[in-house]
């Protein structure tokens, strides 16, 4: 019989091998695995000869509060923001590794329930897509860094330098709705003196409980990446840092104007152009190409520079600098 | 003309994008790179249809200080460590993503050293291996996350489990130096209040320059593991936690009892036993193997299970356990 362990105990009263004993049953597992967890490294197919890879850090206070996000939470954004990225290359991702850095008091149910997220987003946004390895370290700041791999399945990966005059200029997932939902949590799930607060959170979660989960466990349009470059996409990223931000990108990488048509973004533009953390994907096709999945044009490509919204020029910053805008005192 | 910067500007004060612009210039470059930095991710190269995979962490506080390692030293040491992880599945290593997560008051100046030792780690000890995407992230506690790729180029690749009895245990690498030179910075590297010192630690590196080295800047014998694997290793790991408990795990993952020999194991063999962090190989072959590159033997597989010295059990701990061993009020 195994020894399950107790919920209360901390990652500083169990060893890092029993707290791995407890994590390892409840990860997602791969099935591109060859050699998988236990050894100094794993070995994974690449049956077309190459592989994607990137790589994110999650940083308590500048990227989550963990009076707002449970550890499950954790572990689906952690493993959905790293999918995302994977699908925007065109490829379907097959596997993560996973290292944290948890304070001593962590206890280690905690890493359970992470591990649990990681399982819960695998298995709704990346079916087959596990956890082959990671690291376990101690530190007064709770840190996240996974890495995650994707294979191309025979695809020319979908870069952002592709664009071209005319392509259409679409968009899979919602937006604006993760940034509207930050702005709730510090707006209104906090106390009197701004601290986050447990039961104000559950009050706005009962009110806007889509915003909230578009914040907390953002469920990006994965299988969309696959499907946009084998519907010919000639661009492709993950919206991460806001619309405005993230199409200025495009629009550089690949030497051409990107104009959005305003009367697409929703009831809030603004909000949708400068928003963070969407996780969605945005894509050029050639005109006329029907779109896949999801995805619904926001506008066109043009030749020039730079981002226009509406045919003028939009020189709003928006987007998140994590060096600029973090506030250490506020955590 | 490229504004190189100020030294003396920190991450605060310079963009995310500014302060990528001025490391990516100085990032080794990976021969398996398809497409590089700039994208959502990575695409490399896998030719024989799998790839090595290894993930690791590290700390301020309990894994550095940055008062006895400069931010080369960090670089060189989080690329080297690595390394040394694929290079004990038989691989060669073939690129490092690097996620970093930086106080703001850090020097954009401490960057660009830490990206030159990962290029120096990679130039020595990985000829090819590169730096193919990272992240850069904002905390209070520096912390860095590296994930290294690599190559089998045909080979099985070498599992910690595959010790039979009869077999030769041989290493590559130093025992016990590293944890020799952790000793001495704990040691003499301090004022007389025991805080890491200046000027005590620049006396230190001048007596024992080679100890210090050996923890600061570690030299894994990363062409050995493929050496090994060719020459019919039948199990390998990267000796990170001691020789005591790393040569443990290939008896239990095995099934066997290993023996080794004191005689082999230099002046001081409680120190080569339990001193962590020598980032040697450890090394099972076929009895009469012609021991390849710089491996010597130090024992002998037998049946039966745990870890024997001159044939008598051993069950010193040894070994770093980062939650049991860590002290959060030394920092």
């Amino acid at each position: 019989m195994v020894d399950s362990g107790s919920p209360a105990d901390t990652v500083q009263e169990v060893s890092e091998r029993e707290a791995l004993k407890r994590i390892f049953p409840r990860l997602p597992e791969s099935s591109a695995t060859l050699v998988g967890p236990g050894d100094d490294a794993a070995v994974l197919a690449a049956p077309d000869g190459r592989y994607v890879v990137t790589t994110d850090m999650m940083v308590h206070g500048p990227d989550f509060r963990l009076a707002w996000s449970s550890a499950e939470d954790l572990g689906w954004k952690a493993a959905a923001t790293n999918l995302s990225d994977v699908a925007a290359m065109g490829a379907v991702p097959t596997a993560l590794v996973v290292a944290i850095a948890a304070p001593p008091s962590l206890p280690v149910s905690a890493l359970e329930a992470f591990a649990d997220g990681l399982r819960a987003a695998c298995a709704a946004l990346a079916p087959g897509c596990g956890v082959v390895g990671g690291d376990l370290s101690v530190s007064g700041t709770l840190t996240i860094a996974v890495t995650a791999f994707g294979d191309l399945e025979g695809r020319a990966p979908v870069l952002r330098s592709g664009a071209r005059p005319g392509d259409v200029v679409a968009v899979s997932g919602r937006l604006g709705s993760a940034a509207a939902g930050l702005r709730l949590l510090f707006a209104e799930a906090v106390d009197s003196d701004g601290t986050p607060d447990a039961d104000a959170f559950a009050r706005v979660v009962a009110a806007h409980p889509e915003l909230i989960d578009a914040q907390l466990r953002p469920r990006p349009p994965v299988a969309d990446g696959p499907l946009a470059a084998d519907a010919g996409a000639t661009a492709m990223l993950d919206l991460s840092d806001g619309l405005a931000l993230d199409a200025r990108r495009v629009a550089e990488a690949s030497g051409v104007a990107i104009d959005l048509d305003p009367a697409t973004l929703g009831g809030d533009p603004l909000t949708a152009l400068t928003g963070g953390e969407d996780h969605g994907l945005l894509a050029c096709f050639p005109a006329g190409t029907v779109l896949p999945g999801g995805f619904h044009p926001v506008g066109v490509v043009r030749a020039g520079s730079g981002l226009l919204v509406g045919g003028r020029a939009f020189d709003e910053r928006g987007g998140w600098d994590p060096y600029l805008e973090w506030d250490g005192a506020a955590g």
